[in-house]
């Protein structure tokens, strides 16, 4: 063990790591009811696999609890890579998960068009089918880092709104070239068959362009909490329009103005304007690590990382900050970005021990920058309720502490 | 169970939910029978989620049973997309799944190298980690369709040996760099904390090119069945190599010759000689759909899709043929294919109701080309064992059905 410890030093080019070999090792797990391992595995015969393998004892990531009206957040701290796990999406209900019978399943599409159609998920299915993978993101994500959040406050909470699968469907203008899109068309109203009938607006020529109908996520059939067996996929658009149990499609000549259009998802700004259909999400990129609760065990190298994403296109590069912005140097993104995914980006850091102020921001290939807090402030005013891009920032504290930085403390 | 039904009807949310919700929540628990849903889910407040989000009642992909020495296959013709379920990995066990107390984990580094090295799992994830998605498969892969098959096999007991995810851990080189290597260092010899001790041999220039030690994949950690909390990935070469549990990496100057680099893992060919070091996955793709037991209803548009990979790079292009070899056209791949991963194909075919006989066959950027049947049979012989990408050929009948063709029928 000393021997390791004295090689890490000079693996991680670290002077005097110290405790920190075993201290992080206990952080880096967080134990359920007490598992227990074998004392040599070598010497006992395991067991054979099941229909499903499960996850190890000692890791058990959870959503924050479910609510049948409300949000529960990732816990983007416990991932690695771009890819989000499965059954560890954030989920946000309106009424509830619906349950749907596949072979009762039926999608209507009409309005506005030549021939209206009615889909059985076997129709759908047969397709030809498009796999992309694309991030998904709540408008409200990052609400809890802007108002007067405290500085013990995770980034599950602050931004676990989001997600990054590869989905398998059928893009939404195979279909629409089937029924025969009208020209006075300008709009298509999707409805879920869930308890809120939830519905939204999307203009024709987002509905035409990269839209789709997923029916799988990960390789997989959808999950209920996700919109079993249909959904509609938008891609860099705020994930409420993403209709889940998609059961209708109506092409319109105006917007429906659904409440969630209009009372929610709508943002009233500085000088009694009110910005409507804000649709794109913005880039932006979040630290997942180091961040509260993790404490760095001593001075040393440490890696940050954390993810970033854009609703126009690529992300082109982020930097990272460990000043609180006086200087910043490009981080390094791990694998080609792809459009409107989620790209993991990370920075080796060698802690000098003293305080410490950690940040990323995003550029995506339009050229667009992640705003400063105080930009987003003078833009968007202290009552906004969407779309909360603007830079975040951790402090590390002498004793390895990693707090959040309330945007108050930024001004 | 009353209890629990009720308890279930109360965490839907449902105020009448009827028969509904009971069973909903029988399969919530354990897989399905019968399960139901309500006649309008608009009418039935949902559930809230979980901590995790759970698959729909009436999809249960699974594995093929577990062993505790021996396969179990995963469920290919279930699978859309280039991504496996995480939970869905193929799995070879050579003494059961080996529980480790990450903890507790430690690797050994030595041999012929300059400061030998034992790592934690807190140690390692200090290295700067790497994000990569690669195949595995096993070099036996394919053996049931090869020696005397029956019509009525799937796709997921021909090939159900391969998985597809995105790992995440730490380049081996960077390890190695850490150890220095010395000059006679020609091996390296990768032994797994598992009851059978499986050990495995690697050419050094393999090591330091881009082998990995992962201890995530698909964004979280590595389920015990598949090597929690570290494997070795050697991408591109038979998962054999892929020591799970991994405990130790010693430098050696002449391989082990282990009972899996002798005994097991080589090739008895024509004319007595022995295929021994037959580490890289040649090229190789395979129809998930249509295959027994699907039934096409009838003539008419069907999407012919499946999966291409190769060891040594990127697929270049699949083609498909409905007239058992005699025509070939080339199939879409979705998305940009990576290099040493699965690459979705798909082609739409027009089926007119004859009889017909669908193959596959890849092409890797090395212009390697999937071999037919007869010149695998003429290369390798009857009694091969290991590295079966020969063609594979599905028989669409007049009724719909669809079978496997064995070999023998395509001389």
């Amino acid at each position: 063990m000393n021997r390791s410890r004295r090689h890490l030093l000079t693996a991680i080019g670290a002077g005097a790591v110290g405790l920190a070999g075993a201290a992080a090792a206990q952080e880096a797990v967080a134990p359920p009811p007490d598992p227990t391992a074998p004392e040599d595995a070598t010497k006992v015969l395991g067991g054979a696999g099941g229909p499903t393998a499960e996850r190890a004892a000692w890791e058990s990531p959870s959503l924050t609890p479910g609510k049948v009206t409300g949000p529960s957040y990732s816990p983007l701290q416990d991932f690695v890579g771009t890819i989000t796990p499965t059954d560890l999406q954030f989920q946000r209900h309106h009424g509830g998960i619906a349950i749907i019978d596949p072979s009762r399943y039926q999608l209507l599409v009409h309005g506005r068009v030549r021939d209206p159609l009615t889909l059985s998920l076997a129709d759908l299915k047969r397709f030809p089918p498009t796999t992309r993978v694309h991030f998904l993101e709540c408008a409200g994500n990052g609400r809890n880092g802007y108002r007067d959040p405290k500085p013990d406050t995770t980034v599950q909470i602050i931004d676990g709104l989001t997600a990054n699968l590869e989905w398998t469907g059928v893009l939404l203008k195979t279909v629409l070239a089937e029924v025969g899109v009208q020209p006075d068309a300008r709009w298509l109203v999707a409805e879920g068959g869930d308890a809120s009938v939830l519905a939204r607006s999307i203009p024709i020529e987002k509905a035409l362009d990269d839209a789709m109908l997923v029916y799988a996520a990960n390789g997989e059939p959808l999950r209920p909490a996700y919109g079993y067996p249909v959904r509609l996929l938008v891609p860099g658009w705020e994930a409420n329009l993403n209709i889940k149990w998609l059961r209708r499609l109506e092409l319109t000549d105006v917007a429906l103005q659904a409440k969630d259009e209009t009372a929610k998802y709508a943002d009233a700004l500085p000088g009694d304007r009110v910005r409507q259909f804000s649709f794109v999400m913005d880039a932006k990129s979040t630290l997942t690590s180091p961040t509260f609760p993790t404490r760095l065990t001593g001075p040393g190298w440490w890696p940050i990382t954390g993810l970033a994403w854009s609703g126009r296109g690529r992300i082109a590069r982020v930097d990272v900050s460990t000043d609180g912005g006086a200087t910043w140097t490009e981080a390094e993104l791990q694998g080609e970005p792809l459009p409107k995914a989620h790209v993991r980006f990370r920075h080796a850091w060698n802690w000098d021990g003293g305080p410490a102020v950690l940040m990323s921001r995003a550029t995506d290939e339009t050229g667009y920058v992640q705003p400063t807090v105080q930009a987003f402030r003078a833009a968007r005013g202290l009552g906004a309720d969407y779309h909360f891009n603007a830079i975040r920032a951790w402090r590390v504290h002498p004793d390895g502490a990693v707090t959040f930085v309330p945007p108050a403390e930024l001004t």
